[in-house]
């Protein structure tokens, strides 16, 4: 899968460009920090320092997970329905956070169980969900491909009509279950390690899913080398699907956003098909499943904000386009030492 | 100095009452974290969940340090009236962050060696500058007394002009030393420890701060337990100035917002003098000084933002800003659960 995608890496010599750039503004060098190789990394990204990110979406991928009949949960699965509908219609957390930061929301239905067609709720079903992973693969090749082309097609659609920042999200039962096992294998951590309490699972629903993410590799014969045997096998529509939007991101160099632990699995299995990919893509917050801050690591992403957050639907990403906007606006409107005194009085002060 | 301010603490039946209100939003209970964290206490101290924080505004306290004649910084001293016309007439950093994040600043002058009437800097000249500690203590009585008045008068013009977030900024060479020096005095912790890099310094100057932090309390007579003689024999007019402004909003019940080192330090002091005011505080990021997160920590407040900054300026509270704007849009935006029907159908599916 890997010659498929063109993505070049961003070249040193653009990233030292914007860095010089950061460096003539008025400040002590390097001391905004991470502030700085915001704008650096997405200014390389671009080609050019914007002047505004105007057009921001998070796209949020919803559908049921099957391995949510291990009671791996404290949802009920209908919940992805309801969910998806208010998120749709009404206004749930990423919608208010993304009305903050000036961003626009995208719902899409890539199986949710017994979903009909909702007004706001974009039709890209696959199947009724996917299938536990405990009995049988959770996708068949096919399905996976068909998810990960979604992600592609839709992120495309929006970055020819002038998206440079694409955050996603997801809304899916079951899916830091599925996440977690991806991480697991891609990473060969034990299944202690990466599992968390998801939107917060009793003792036993913790001991279930623990015990699937480690029956996972035998049980479904994984080939851990493989990134989209893994995806495929316990992965979900929604991590397919971003690695298809995150794919599309590196490829039409934009600006991709990663959130919590669908979205850490997600740019992991990214990284799996294309190294290259992961330098058009930023972390947001320091999610609580620690298994995201494994794959964030392994990857070399850095997570800014320290939130302890644990909604999903994306949440953090919106929360970064307000810290990518403060960096952009920075390099845009802050004085260069040549329009200053500054320069010109530190050097008569050290020749005297 | 205790009496003088009447501050109530935030009543834990107000507490409740937002965390009751944000229980109502649909999300799973707490799962946004400490962005539910902002919201309740900056509506706990409005005593209303407020449509907008239109009024905002980062107060800039500028001003020389005599402890600079003992070679700890990197920063000549003229850079203090040079950065403090640049942020009045031109854009520096905490200028385009307070822009982004819908702030104005106030670029405050209490005594920044050799200056004169600038436009767009108040004018609130105490004298030419501290004293160096290390010969004599950095301000009398009198002039600690002052600085403290015009933060705190500065704060309370604001908050009548309908102000409802203050962010204090600083700027002054010299003043990450007078900040370690009071935070090592008042947390009595060694010097080595809180002692940090600046906007910079070489060995000799780094082995130099440490060395006045350590000497400072002897050479001095310092009296740990007497904030304000901390303040006065070792601190600066910036710090003592953000003590002020700290206190107002406390007094005031409006929200006052925690920078680096220079704003930890004016936050642990204001602590000391009343314990209730840090009811009315936020922290912003995680300074790189180590002496900032020991003070944050030793008062209760959590920093948010992981960015590696050390510019000063206030920088991190614009930041800040936008996660409390994220937090109350929600609050006003995100729909109700008695709005949908995911209580009814959850009860349902329990009942069957």
């Amino acid at each position: 899968m890997t010659s498929e995608y063109s993505i070049e890496a961003l070249e040193e010599a653009e990233i030292k460009r914007y860095r010089d750039y950061w460096d003539q503004l008025v400040h002590p060098t390097g001391s905004l920090g991470e502030l700085e190789e915001i704008g650096i990394r997405a200014s390389a990204i671009l080609g050019e320092v914007p002047e505004k990110l105007e057009k921001k979406a998070m796209v949020v991928f919803c559908n049921d997970n099957g391995i949510l009949e291990e009671n791996v949960s404290s949802s009920p699965r209908i919940l992805t329905k309801l969910l998806a509908e208010t998120m749709a219609s009404k206004c749930t957390g990423v919608n208010s956070l993304a009305r903050t930061a000036g961003a626009d929301v995208i719902v899409v239905d890539l199986g949710i169980e017994d979903f009909e067609d909702f007004p706001g709720v974009l039709n890209r079903r696959i199947s009724n969900g996917t299938k536990n992973f405990m009995i049988e693969d959770a996708m068949s090749l096919e399905e996976v491909e068909k998810a990960i082309q979604v992600g592609y097609d839709i992120a495309t659609d929006l970055i020819q009509k002038g998206y440079k920042v694409l955050g996603a999200g997801e809304l899916g039962m079951g899916n830091t279950t599925t996440s977690a096992a991806v991480i697991s294998l891609l990473l060969d951590r034990d299944a202690d390690e990466v599992v968390g309490l998801g939107s917060g699972v009793d003792d036993q629903q913790f001991k279930n899913k623990v015990n699937v993410v480690k029956s996972a590799e035998k049980i479904r014969r994984v080939d851990k080398n493989d990134p989209i045997d893994v995806l495929r096998k316990v992965g979900g529509y929604d991590i397919a699907a971003m690695v298809g939007l995150y794919l599309a991101c590196a490829e039409n160099r934009i600006i991709g956003v990663v959130d919590g632990i669908i979205g850490a699995a997600a740019a992991l299995v990214t990284n799996r098909i294309n190294k290259n990919s992961t330098d058009y893509l930023f972390g947001s917050h320091i999610a609580k499943e620690k298994g995201a801050r494994f794959a964030l690591e392994d990857i070399g992403l850095r997570a800014y904000l320290d939130m302890s957050m644990r909604l999903g639907e994306g949440s953090g990403c919106p929360l970064f386009f307000l810290l990518l906007d403060s960096s952009i606006d920075c390099m845009n409107q802050m004085t260069k030492f040549e329009e200053t005194d500054i320069i010109n009085t530190l050097v008569n002060i050290r020749d005297k």
